[in-house]
């Protein structure tokens, strides 16, 4: 694989053939938004004005923008780093030395060099946090009535540049839209900075963004924006390297994932972080207590709340933008686990499981939860609080085990905002269809709101190997509903590590699952999207429509695989019915039909019907 | 590949390990109703009273049954014959006479030959139909009170053997499921020939069954019996031949579709159909105006009542066991669509809106429908009442000619109630989610709960080359809302004809879709197969996991990619999180944990709240 600059940029945008980078200013200055411009042929229908060019919201950085000079493994540029640093609140540092007791436990002892002055060698940087008793969180910010850079980014993002872009073009035909469901979200017609702000401020809307990660391009995830997706990858103890994880990121990004959680397990995993975090251009989360694990030689009784602390401080210095902390699996709560099918599937909701079984404690992530808020305060790492106690399968969706968790997760979610931390909430996992609203909605009573971000879910168990089906199915569901991000789950779910193929796999069913979310909550403008690829499709635009779907190599291969011959690309029938059968060409021949008698097809008809009115006429007097 | 006896099956079922064939006897001579038992490991695990097996509903025919001596092409056993011949209200008559006519105008003259005595020499039969006077449909016995063996056979298919199978084993754990949300359907625990028979009297289901496809296994559609799914074959003028054919009709079966339509349009449509009906366990559909149209060389202007009248009755005499009618495409709806954005997309509904616009003249399919009616009584076809003006795009969705049309269909269905021929009323197509339950809806009010069956509906129009997922979406709600039969959208959709692969890949993204939907609906022991899957997952019986999945042979792969060693099979993790992190195994531990203290977990709990307790309490006295 090509590995820098223009070349880079032309393998990644080979598969989005006649798409450009493009990017759109804010009003604070170094606001670029970017967005994928698809570029259309002209229309060779019946219809005027048609657009020529489409506008797609954009994840994968300045990997896909031939002047921004990236190579992979030398990070990117640090666009957010002048808006963070103006803000004048917070301070660079030395950063954690790492103590000799955790050196030790480390499964590669010659590691200690990397953690040299808190620093991992492979990035000459400094970490920032906040000066003393300063809070830096975008919610701290919104709270006090700022709309920071960040804000202006995310509502031009949301908007799709309308003010700039194709949504503006045309009042007509392509441009309307099915009226949503929202089931009580309140979506306005043009986001605003205010808007997001507002929302920021209420909690409902977070915008994952760690000051040492100035690297990222700001987005949001609430129930009023687009329905976002997240990519898990890491490697575990059995497979995966470190460049496999940076190829998976640039993967998942390319096809459309809005954030990135690494769960590695195995070795290295600060090494590949490091990496990950300096090559991201989306927010990447974590789940400390694996790292925190791995100090502890896999012995989840061994944990400590000094070890998770430090583990969460390093991480937080290297520039994680959320963790997943399973502090509501209270001690009381795992009891109701053991009538159930499949246990506690969450890994993180085990580990804790067995550590609070082993000491008789509490857990200590709920125990501490207020120095938790504290340390994330001082880099704004949004918490996504763990549902360690999921259901795993369906017959153990909804039960008492989960509902509880979900209860404790409303009491932290408010314990967080006092420390103006943002927060969103971790969802199931295995539920079957009709149970699904319940979820949502009683989510959004108990943590008031709080973003939700679900696994899935998948709505039924017995399809391993296609349970990026199996849950693209619940995600969209419950997208609708008021899930504000949907975790992918790729085909190797349950089976294996994910190679690229289910990367990408994944991360198309689930593109797919949030933007049937968004055209069913009616997001304004989301339908604009489809309505341009069947309008392709219908003139028989074969290129336009390939180029404006989610995978528009994959498409054109399809069609290829029966009709290879460029003539095919403008022909007005494909191999599924072959050209006689084809009910779009007839429709076709029909409009023309209309046009060459020189009558509104309307007229056409009037004239049809009177006729028959006048047939049918006659038939009533035979019988009369 | 092989094609016949021990050999063929032997291959057939190695896609199935650990699955054998076995039938369950009704009280009716001759009704033996198809399983695939599922041989389970025993368990290793805590819980006791394991099955060691599970019975799967089987649509795959005598193809799956080593004794069976089943031969590609040569066709199946008539295992219907007897009982039809014994209702003594039918009989053998020379077939029609095809006319010079239509011979000429066949793409290929020496077929003449072929339908010489109204066969095709491939088989060496006559056809059956209804003696002077009588009917022969499965709805006209029913509405007389009589159970036919056809209606006790479904019932224990649709029971998956109750009385006799895993479904009674145990009263415990793994036989416990969620209350469903029916919407208003009437499932009852179990499914008796009586209520078979009533459901097809009140036209609330289908028994779809041709007197001359006596090779027929009968199955239900209806909404209070699980959801169906049909798979769509036939080849089209560019691609696909006569072979290709009939191994995707025995490849849909394998992996589970209920019913096959053949939707051939190109050369030889006799000839495939002939083989295709004689080769089928499952009903065989068929869209007949594409052979019509055909027959008058692709013109849909030159089309006429009697050559459509002579298809039906040659379609008929074959042993087709439902057709698709558009006859809900009146002249009046026709210029609703031209403000669509895709117009008609329905080959058919485009056909017959030609051939209005041509003649000025009312749908002959309309105005000779009670026609139609008389001869399909008179061989028990059933009639799937055709959407023509189905959207084809999200934005045309519940528009005012896709519901015109439908409203005009509920009239069609009373018209076609009172000549006993049973029917069900076809569906769309593109829909968004929010608008899918209303399609539902006014299907159930206007159509008076006839069947409903639809194409998804796709929920999306932007990704092209996985329209699978993007309607597994709409097909699995809109299963839960009602519809009674999806019909399956490969990956292929809109952009080709569907190879092999695509077959398989769209009928398992189905029976994810139909089974979602028996879950959501409550359907009495849909969640069995989930338990069992999910047990097996939990205990680390990976065999067991593979074996009980839809497709075992990619779970299986899928796990192998990282772990191919046989000791894998049984080891307590997998590739995805490893060994340390592997939840189940740590909760494995936990409950083993409590197990060696000799405490049932609830009290060794007990005993760490109290300690927890007084620690609290502690606490507190420190603040005061």
């Amino acid at each position: 694989m090509v590995s820098k600059g223009k070349e880079l940029s032309s393998f990644l945008l080979s598969f989005f053939p006649n798409s450009q980078k493009i990017y759109l200013k804010g009003d604070n200055p170094g606001v670029n938004v970017p967005f994928r411009k698809i570029k259309l042929s002209p229309n060779s229908g019946t219809r005027t004005s048609e657009p020529s060019y489409f506008y797609s919201y954009d994840t994968s950085g300045p990997y896909t923008d031939p002047s921004s000079g990236v190579e992979i493994g030398k990070g990117l540029f640090p666009l957010r780093a002048q808006w963070i640093q103006q803000r004048g609140d917070c301070e660079f540092y030395e950063g954690r030395i790492l103590q000799m007791k955790e050196k030790g436990r480390l499964p590669d002892a010659q590691k200690e060099l990397a953690f040299k002055n808190g620093q991992l060698g492979l990035f000459n940087r400094m970490p920032l946090r906040a000066k003393a008793g300063r809070r830096v969180s975008q919610m701290h910010y919104a709270k006090k009535g700022i709309v920071t850079p960040e804000m202006e980014f995310v509502a031009i993002r949301e908007n799709l540049g309308k003010k700039d872009c194709s949504l503006r073009r045309g009042e007509g035909f392509l441009y309307s839209q099915h009226g949503g469901c929202s089931w009580g979200a309140s979506i306005p017609e043009e986001i605003t900075p205010e808007f997001v702000r507002r929302e920021v401020a209420a909690g409902r809307a977070i915008i994952p963004a760690n000051i040492n990660h100035p690297e990222l391009e700001p987005m949001i995830i609430g129930r009023n924006f687009r329905v976002k997706i997240n990519a898990n990858i890491g490697n575990s103890a059995i497979s995966s390297s470190m460049s496999e994880e940076v190829a998976k990121l640039l993967w998942a990004i390319l096809w459309g994932a809005d954030t990135v959680m690494d769960l590695s397990t195995g070795k290295n995993i600060p090494q590949i972080r490091e990496l990950i975090i300096r090559s991201s251009p989306v927010p990447i989360g974590t789940v400390p207590i694996y790292e925190a694990l791995e100090k502890v030689g896999g012995v989840p009784e061994e944990l400590s709340w000094e070890i998770y602390r430090d583990t969460l401080i390093e991480q937080a210095e290297q520039g994680v933008d959320y963790f997943t902390i399973h502090a509501g699996v209270l001690l009381r709560y795992i009891p109701y686990t053991v009538n159930r099918l499949c246990g506690i599937v969450s890994r993180g909701g085990s580990i804790m499981a067995k550590w609070c079984l082993a000491h008789h404690q509490e857990n200590f992530l709920y125990t501490h939860f207020d120095e938790i808020c504290e340390i994330l305060s001082a880099y704004d790492v949004s918490i996504s609080l763990g549902d360690g106690l999921r259901p795993g399968a369906i017959a153990d969706a909804n039960d008492k085990a989960q509902l509880s968790e979900l209860y404790t997760l409303g009491e932290l979610t408010k314990k967080a905002w006092e420390h103006d931390v943002q927060v969103m909430i971790e969802g199931p996992g295995h539920i079957p269809m009709q149970l699904i609203k319940e979820n949502m909605d009683l989510e959004l009573r108990h943590c008031f709101e709080a973003p939700f971000y679900t696994l899935g879910p998948l709505t039924t168990d017995i399809a391993p190997g296609y349970d990026h089906i199996t849950s693209a199915i619940g995600a969209a569901m419950i997208g609708w509903f008021g899930c504000s991000m949907l975790c992918y789950v790729t085909p190797k779910e349950h089976l294996g590590l994910p190679n690229l193929d289910d990367v990408k796999t994944g991360v198309i069913a689930y593109k797919i699952a949030a933007h049937a979310a968004d055209l069913a909550k009616g997001f304004p403008g989301a339908q604009l999207h489809d309505n341009f690829l069947s309008d392709a499709r219908f003139h028989f635009r074969w290129e336009d429509q390939f180029n404006l779907s989610l995978d528009p190599v994959t498409a054109r291969s399809f069609h290829d695989e029966n009709l290879p011959q460029p003539a095919a690309k403008t022909a007005h029938f494909c191999s599924m019915c072959g050209p006689k059968f084809c009910s779009m060409k007839i429709t076709e021949e029909v409009l023309k039909y209309a046009e060459e008698k020189n009558l509104a097809l309307e007229d056409a008809f009037e004239e049809g019907m009177k006729e028959k009115a006048r047939q049918f006429n006659q038939i009533k007097n035979i019988y009369i």
